[in-house]
């Protein structure tokens, strides 16, 4: 039996506590029963939380356990908008002191999340690093995170928008994390424009509004598209011919995910990541964190 | 040992989760309380729910656990405003997408509990079927609640107010969902008018607001009445000679009920109806499905 | 075994439930944390709470379980503003009815428990009976309750302040609750008023806002002061020459005691108290409550 009997004078097993911070006016009920089905025994939840209110929250979090059980406790900043939730963040690692700090998980909208499935989606059929992808409505919140985690991965990105200058300021952000970024901006205004950024692309990765169609299915064949994922559920899908619930489905030669297709894997590295935030007390889960998460799982 | 060895594999246990939605600024702690004690593992309390607010709690609500395991998901609707928490009702239903939904209680106030337990009580002593009822201040929350159900049971019933307009609208209201109920709009807002009213009735239900005296008690014996039931537990009760405490007790040779003695029913049926609940993902308990579980507590 | 066959019929056992009424704008998550590390079962948190919206929340706990399981309920007041906090335990009272009540704890901002604590601490070297206590910045909230400690338990206290008649008003106030407390309303605006106050005192306990030098470590030594307790962890401390860990720390002479040093007794003091309101149903713990428990830690 070796060293069963051994016993850390830390090993003590303490409830598990997450303080759900959201930023909107009603918590979020989908984080919450995500956590609890992740094995969460106390969630604290907060509506209305901004940079001024929140650091109240963290020292309650940070000076109630011991050290050996600060694990125990983690915070998952949410909420529908991601631009105040990266704020809050920012204002809850200032909050710790030292050694005393708990694990946090960034997931505003879903927007960590459904980014990391998407790429690992395209994953699971090319290799990223030799890959050129075009992503399409890519300024918005899970836009610039699947941007993030290809350029990162090593891919070629082109990042469109209908708005070149809103394109080239992702760029730029992204280009401040990942210097080696390869990206370009493209404006994508047009069925002419979209058709050029699809031109040589093996992936493209759609990240439009509810209801917007971003590219025709005769576009992405004719581009040489190999996979193509739409991460918008309501019709019209951003990606004409894409079901929804398309997961890894053969569209006319070409492996198609829909939005609720990339939602299993969305939601299972959700439940992995909130239990991984209790394994210890100095994580931070941001969209790549949680990318590793998703790729981890297999 | 038969079908001993038989697992369906959606017979997963997941925690019982009560998505508790209070129209008012604060969340009640009677409901709360209620709820744990009916065995539900995580309240996820909302307060200043509105039907513009409450779709996302009710796409967190169906989006989250699998088709199989939506019934250890629902929603509780409460708050003193009864008529806002049946517009919140109507959203809720409107919010679901076909098979995706969860079984939600609509109890504002304990409106529904409580009127389902006043005619439970009637319902032990007199066949609703072949009687004549009284309803004293039929046109509040409970009152109406009342009146549904003692005419879906096959009563008569006479439904009075001070106002014979507003009684009146109260009997269209109930025709509307119950073609067939025998319904009576009276005026009583006179102890000539009030006696008019009880003359011939069998059974009388009060649901008047706190300290109004609606009855004198001999204007029941002389009315011929029965069983009498008073819903204000606040002296002076709506009947006079009625005790909060009364549970089937004689006063004077009328089987009497008072508040706190129907209280007791409306909480059986109120955590009763808390379990069942997560019985199904597909039930909506309103007065009358309320009224069907208080009577099978038996 | 005699009468181990023995149960009383009121001996079922609910889950815990604590109702954390919080005046803040968002609850307290430390006294979450402390209360879920205390073995509570489910928190019904609310923030915003007032004298006029707490009577319904005092309702909801009381009229919900049976007078033998009303144990298994209790109520905690929190939040920034200590007045505030008062004046909704004074509602709470009001909101009972005669037996139907649950046990309540009162510490706003650790007010109470870090008085309680703070004084334990002075107590483990010096009869308080015996002994002459300076209290520095004792106008505060915690201040105030420090000066009630001592009183009560018999010290000649020096009651220290800036100003003269709010040190006076704070002796007025703790004379209408202990008639024979031995008090001395002192003003301590300069470096001499603070070495008269001190002089002949064998302890000193400073309850200043953060980082406020209240008196130079020398005159301490001087003034013949044994014990001195700094609760403000913020430097520069109230009492020059301690470090906010001091336990029981010699300083040249003086046993001192810094505010993280006082904070391990008050968590250990708010957990058992959080503990102890699950044991009656009629306790109130103000700060004599919450001393006696400290003490009773050994």
């Amino acid at each position: 039996m070796g060293r069963s009997g051994f016993r850390s004078a830390s090993r003590t097993v303490k409830p598990k506590i997450l303080v759900q911070l959201d930023t909107d006016a009603q918590p979020s009920v989908f984080d919450s029963v995500v956590a609890i089905d992740a094995g969460v025994d106390h969630l604290l939840r907060h509506q209305g939380i901004t940079p001024a209110n929140v650091r109240d929250r963290v020292h309650g979090a940070i000076f109630t356990r011991g050290p050996a059980d600060l694990r125990y406790t983690a915070i998952f900043i949410g909420g529908s908008d991601v631009a105040a939730a990266e704020e809050v963040l920012a204002e809850v690692r200032r909050s710790f002191f030292g050694p005393l700090r708990v694990s946090v998980m960034l997931d505003p909208s879903g927007a960590n999340t459904t980014a990391a499935a998407a790429v690992w989606a395209a994953r699971q059929h090319l290799p990223l690093q030799s890959s050129t992808a075009a992503v399409l409505a890519a300024t918005g919140p899970v836009g610039q995170r699947v941007v993030r985690l290809l350029a990162r991965a090593g891919a070629k990105v082109r990042v469109a928008s209908r708005s070149q200058s809103k394109a080239a300021a992702v760029c730029d952000a992204v280009r401040a994390k990942f210097p080696d970024a390869r990206l370009t901006a493209c404006a994508a205004a047009s069925p002419e424009e979209t058709a050029a950024v699809l031109a040589g692309a093996n992936m493209v990765i759609a990240a439009g509004a509810a209801g917007v169609q971003l590219a025709a299915h005769d576009a992405l064949a004719k581009a040489g598209v190999r996979v193509a994922i739409d991460l918008n559920a309501v019709p019209p899908v951003g990606l004409a011919g894409i079901e929804p619930t398309d997961r890894a489905v053969d569209r006319e030669g070409i492996i198609a995910y829909g939005a609720i297709g990339v939602g299993g894997v969305k939601m299972k590295a959700h439940k992995a990541a909130i239990q991984r935030l209790f394994e210890a007390n100095d994580q931070i889960f941001d969209a790549e964190e949680l990318f590793e998460i998703a790729c981890s799982l297999g």
